[in-house]
């Protein structure tokens, strides 16, 4: 095991009906004046937002509005938001909303109280120090956003989506009720479910020997995946199903199930750039990136995916030829996220196998390489692109 | 899945050498004069003790030694802290040493900023709304006191053992450095190792319906515990084994692994009556009472204790008669336990079984009822007593 720290100090307050505890909540955590940001109209066609605001209201806490994030969130409207928090002396931020509305909130955040241009903290120039105090009210299962230190952001006018972290980004409070979650149509929930096995996926394959304890965390939210997305997607309004996604979430990107090791993040790169050429949901991207990643880079360790496919899928395990296990896993893995109505190659996510050339430019690793587990050059992530293209159940 | 709130703002720190980080560490939270609290000779004679104020010293932060804490901490020693503390105007207490001297910590930073008596708290008369900020340098695995917010101390006059929780209590940070438990004798690891699961024993058992992620993270930790106890019993040096334990003992206890469920914690206090009466180590008398409480209680729900058996043991499920299963996991529970060196029974724990009226006196439950899992009475009190008195593999 690798010396580690973890740090997850958002408080996480679950359940029905907790988003009229907003209003308390950030007074406890010295809130005065909110910026209340969101996405398009749901929140406020199913008064969520309302709730919201009349719980600020209750609690004395002033606010202003700023909603139209979209997905892949884009730094056009982060301006929009750092200049209101300026004019408007806003001393919180709370997000109501999936990933793409945390993660615009958190840029805000780090914005408002930086003298330079905040896209520097994601083209790598600066490194995030302080941010105003961020909190969320979930709607979605999926980015994990909710309760890690990490944000990601579009830039318009080149389309290059960014990352950028640090703990003063961690959510003072997150408002988790999967009551909220009722209401996403089944292709949303499902590239949910994708993302969220994925942020385990990117910690689990690791070089790292020993790390038993991580390795069984890891398996525990993969198996809780496993079990209850089908059944969220049979039943939509099933609240112990979304509860258990929308737990599961969270426990998948804190980093309790990647402390003490290296991690891998070629899957959620080598998506990054689909989403950023056809605007696709990340869910949808990663569901057709991941099982190619897999089967790309599975020789490295045969035994780590067998252990996967063995413990998550119930795949039985042959000691003598790992390998074969590891391929039952994979293939176990693109039937299950197929079965939840997600794409598994180019063809069914709408992009073409013709570009993956400027997909690979714009990944822009030139001659070099990267990944924590297999580290890849340009030509290795060619490949998996072409996997990723004609792959078949 | 319950409502709940999931709060650990501890900071993790881990590793080989942490300790070193101890000054600058409390410098970062705010503290200009700790409290340096400690157990027996062997923190001196380790050196470590030595490396912890030279790491105050060399990072500006000025302390005062108090040794001198015993395993069942007694509030003796906590009233002297509290002198001390407002005395010597501290503004920090950092305990060093395993679950004992951190409970005493915590003791004494409520008891210091309140103007009544500390037992208060711990007799029920009064809530912790605030305490000195604490910190920990660990060198047991067991107690999770490192990542809790709960403290027991024994009042030395009576004999009585009683807890108190706040999240004021929650420690800013811990350091965990596994090299630190290598000395720990066969023993006491082994005791560690009991208390660590059966943390996670007193959340699983639980009468809420499908808590399927939280059951998973359960049963994480105890398959860890499974591997790697026997490892460090059979090689006290090994680091790997060393680090797993120590973080899923904290893994076990900050209540990631119960949250959104009713929890037990009987045999948690039928044990402290053992400990409280022949001052048996903690994890010694859990050894012993809870196979003894899982065998008296089983037939409440015998398919929670098969997935146990079966998850955690390996146990083959028998659908058709769970409860088979069930025997079959307490069964290769309590070898486990015996295999690690522990007592299973009253005789080898060096308790008596004419006792058990004046433990179950010292319960002190009269006519009630208690316990989250299955309610007992006074009468099934005594019969766990019983079988844990004559119990055998």
């Amino acid at each position: 095991m690798d010396n580690f720290n973890f740090y997850s100090p958002t408080e996480f307050v679950f359940g029905k009906d907790r988003e009229n505890e907003a209003g308390e909540l950030i007074k406890k955590y010295g809130g005065t004046k909110a910026l209340v940001h969101f996405g398009g109209n749901s929140a406020k066609k199913s008064g969520l937002l309302d709730r919201v605001t009349a719980s600020l209201a209750s609690a004395g806490v002033e606010y202003v509005l700023l909603g139209g994030v979209k997905p892949n969130p884009r730094d056009t409207l982060v301006y929009e938001g750092i200049e209101i928090c300026r004019k408007e002396n806003i001393d919180f931020i709370i997000s109501v909303g999936g990933g793409s509305v945390i993660d615009s909130a958190k840029a805000i955040a780090a914005g408002a109280v930086y003298e330079g241009d905040f896209w520097d903290f994601y083209s790598g120039k600066a490194a995030i120090e302080k941010a105003l105090p961020v909190a969320t009210v979930l709607t979605i299962a999926a980015a994990g956003s909710e309760g890690s230190g990490d944000s990601v952001v579009t830039q318009e006018k080149t389309g290059l989506k960014r990352g950028a972290g640090s703990s003063a980004l961690r959510p003072r409070f997150s408002i988790m009720n999967p009551v909220l979650t009722f209401t996403l149509p089944p292709f949303q929930t499902a590239c949910g479910a994708a993302d969220i096995m994925a942020h385990v996926f990117e910690r689990y394959f690791t070089n790292t020997l020993e790390v038993e304890i991580t390795d069984r965390l890891c398996e525990a939210v993969l198996a809780t995946m496993v079990k209850e997305a089908p059944r969220v997607i049979a039943d939509p309004c099933n609240y112990e199903a979304r509860a258990n996604i929308m737990w599961a979430g969270t426990v998948a990107h804190t980093n309790i199930c990647g402390v003490g090791r290296s991690q891998d993040w070629n899957s959620h790169n080598i998506e990054h750039e689909l989403s950023g050429l056809y605007d696709v949901a990340h869910g949808a991207g990663l569901a057709v990136i991941m099982p190619a990643w897999m089967e790309y880079v599975m020789p490295h360790n045969p035994m780590r995916f067998a252990q996967m496919a063995n413990r998550v899928f119930g795949c039985h395990m042959n000691f003598e030829r790992p390998e074969e296990t590891a391929i039952n896993g994979i293939r176990a893995f693109r039937r299950f996220l197929k079965d939840l109505g997600l794409p598994i190659n180019f063809e069914e996510l709408g992009a073409k196998e013709e570009d993956i050339p400027v997909l690979v430019k714009n990944f822009g690793i030139g001659e070099g390489r990267t990944g924590g587990f297999v580290a890849l050059s340009a030509e290795d992530i060619a490949n998996i692109y072409k996997i990723a293209a004609n792959a078949k159940l």
